[in-house]
């Protein structure tokens, strides 16, 4: 996107007929191809000053545009209205990027972060979600710095609740308590409270501002791509939903202290992934640690997070270069789906962590990935997430996953694969016969492991 | 608000201290009280010149951010890094304000004006939303120009299915079509069609565009204000919603030949009451009318909607003028929701212009309407809406709906009134007694007419 600012100086007396000019020629600049926004801004101090402040497409819109008769004709007649040469500049945005999000994450204790930021904004009420989980472990730590009568809202936990029933029943509770459009919502608890409470904050009275406070690792390490609120529909994650950005995102890392072994392993996999993909210093520090009661995870989090950002900040349009955070998950994402059928429950980190390991495996075959390094990821993900019986997985189910999956273009199924262990290289492709060798690679290894845990 | 824009020019190598500075800056000065966005820009032809871009609440909230440590300290870091002198400016935002909207409104017929669109936005494929009555009646007019495979999606007609149901139902309809981000929804009807399509839109995948194509006049002379979607939740009105803009507003008004007469009727309060409170001589056009029947659409709907536009435009930020708007509402607002328990139906615009009499015998009481205009409007209302019988309704109930309008502001009832026609005084209040004196003349008046209509 293309940020033009075009700085005008009319003699005084031309500055009316500018005006008419402008408001009668906007609606249609506004709706040439490519133009995203257009806006006239008039100086405060200097009201013969303006601005026309325009976003556009690409350098080919903008140009598009300049050598169309609307412009020509609207320039021609402007341009005897000038008292000076008027200047124009057009811009990249450095800041805030999708990464360096518009909105403040601060990392420490919980309840002290609360209260400065509601003693900032000032909110008319404030109400809380939680699920039956944070309620007992979470929800305690804040408790004294909300206002006295503050609304709880309390969902059953899990993912299977990530849907427009629960919605109604938060609103229900908001309708009953008359939050007004001053409330705030504070969201407490993992992604599930974070997508669909800040869905609910958004659609209530058209938008109310909400606090997330991510209280789960896989959470806290991927809050900052932040924005995308929502809910599950008739079995598709996530499809009913919008962007909407949170007054600010607080992360507490003693929080994680309170989650299943299970699911702090679960957000785990995603810090490795980050590690791999980005940072082989980082990886080289995660595979010290002897089991994950030794992590240290007032470090681990901000940098795994950062990590995360950068990437996300080099592609913020999601061109390409972000598909970098799909290694691990284009199988991963098929075992999850298929698991959901079967007795044997599998997390969603569980799942990455062999995703991981088969596409480490499609790495060194097509991308170069060192064998020793092969052998270290399986290794430590092995180590950490044990072994899963694959094998009672439908293969062709999976494959047929794959095939669906709406991040391929065009023929074969899309990977971003490690050429060695801190880089990755997108749209690299596998074909069914490779999927399934990654697939025999993972369940051969967990065959000749002495180490793997039962599941 | 207030847009501020600093340019600044950087000597080359001193570029990435200043970046360094600014994104370590950049969240707190974003989160400063009354800061609404920051952004930094970079010129695209010079690398070292870059711009920051920021929107204040007030000149107040500026200032406290210019005396501000934080303020100081990081323009004391930057000053040495200058190769020239830097330049600051205060902008006002001229266009768009809510009113000349930041999409455009065509009129005409919406066949061409739809199929051109969808030429220069080239969506994926294209859903129209219809209930039972527009489906008959309005998209035969538009089908031809609609790509072959367009989905059509229909719900019944009227504000009892303006619900989350009918949302999940309209959703359902996209799933099965597998409409993607680049879809476009086309909403064919009245304000039902409109906010809860717009909402379903806005919702669908993060968002995909839809173009607004009102059919009822009631949506026609509204439409502009757009923005405001939702649906109706738990018997409150749009509590459940969001902000967004239609890519385009297409204004047919040989749709409004579709209408039943009532319809027609109900819209056409609200532009007397836009000729009412801002316009003495549209006033006069409409009161030579015979009947509705004989009115010329293409001149009473744009110039309607011209003037509530201007309205909004002078108060865009709903802080007081365009309280003006609220002219026969208070009273009529709780005869609506009052005759929703009764078996007489009331359709909005009919308790609409109950209210209007009521509030011009308000307005001759206590703002100076003359009498002879306190008259003109009786009699111009009764004829074309004719008598409701109000003494079926629980008068002591309809005190108390008013009493708890969220309009008001402290005590008594908050009404806007006429000093004479053409012109409106906002912030006049009004005791429980001169309200049911209001509604008294209105049936005494009624009871004296003898071309009252049966309704």
């Amino acid at each position: 996107m293309i940020t033009r600012i075009v700085w005008m100086q009319f003699r005084p007396e031309a500055v009316n007929a500018f005006l008419a000019l402008f408001h009668e020629r906007a609606p249609r600049i506004r709706s040439f191809p490519g133009c995203h926004h257009l806006a006239l801004w008039r100086d405060r101090a200097q009201p013969h000053v303006m601005c026309t402040y325009s976003l556009w497409e690409s350098e080919a819109a903008l140009e598009a545009y300049r050598h169309a008769e609307l412009f020509r004709d609207t320039w021609a007649q402007t341009k005897p209205l000038f008292a000076a040469r008027p200047r124009a500049w057009s811009f990249d945005t450095v800041w805030p990027t999708e990464a360096s999000l518009d909105y403040p994450i601060y990392f420490g204790q919980a309840a002290p972060q609360l209260e400065q930021l509601l003693g900032q904004h000032a909110p008319s009420s404030v109400a809380v979600l939680v699920d039956t989980h944070t309620a007992l472990y979470c929800y305690p730590h804040i408790r004294s710095v909300l206002p006295a009568d503050h609304l709880l809202i309390r969902i059953p936990a899990g993912e299977t609740h990530k849907q427009l029933d629960t919605c109604q029943y938060i609103w229900s509770q908001m309708l009953q308590a008359q939050l007004d459009r001053q409330a705030l919502l504070i969201n407490l608890g993992g992604g599930v409270i974070g997508d669909m409470g800040g869905f609910c904050a958004h659609c209530w009275k058209r938008g109310i501002r909400f606090v997330q406070v991510p209280t789960t690792l896989l959470a806290q390490v991927d809050a900052s791509t932040g924005g995308k609120l929502g809910v599950d529909f008739m079995d598709v994650k996530n499809i009913i939903g919008a962007f909407g950005d949170p007054l600010a995102v607080v992360i507490d890392t003693t929080f994680l202290r309170t989650l299943p072994p299970a699911q702090l392993r679960s957000g785990f996999a995603e810090v490795v992934k980050h590690a791999l993909i980005a940072d082989a210093e980082h990886w080289q520090q995660l595979i010290q640690l002897p089991t994950l009661d030794a992590a240290d995870w007032t470090q681990i989090v901000p940098h795994s997070l950062a990590i995360k950002r950068q990437i996300v900040a080099a592609d913020p349009y999601e061109r390409g270069l972000r598909k970098a955070l799909n290694f691990g998950h284009t199988i991963g994402h098929a075992i999850e789906s298929a698991a959901l059928h079967t007795t044997e429950s599998l997390l969603h980190g569980e799942a990455i962590a062999i995703g991981m390991i088969c596409e480490s495996w499609l790495s060194a075959k097509k991308a170069g990935l060192p064998d020793d390094e092969l052998q270290a990821i399986t290794h430590f993900l092995l180590r950490i997430f044990g072994c899963y019986p694959l094998n009672n997985l439908p293969i062709a189910d999976l494959l047929a996953l794959m095939a669906n999956d709406k991040k391929n273009e065009g023929q074969g199924v899309n990977f971003s694969l490690l050429p060695h262990i801190g880089a990755v290289e997108i749209n690299h492709t596998a074909t069914p016969e490779e999927i399934q060798d990654s697939l025999a690679y993972y369940m051969e290894t967990c065959r000749q492991q002495d180490t793997a845990k039962p599941h």
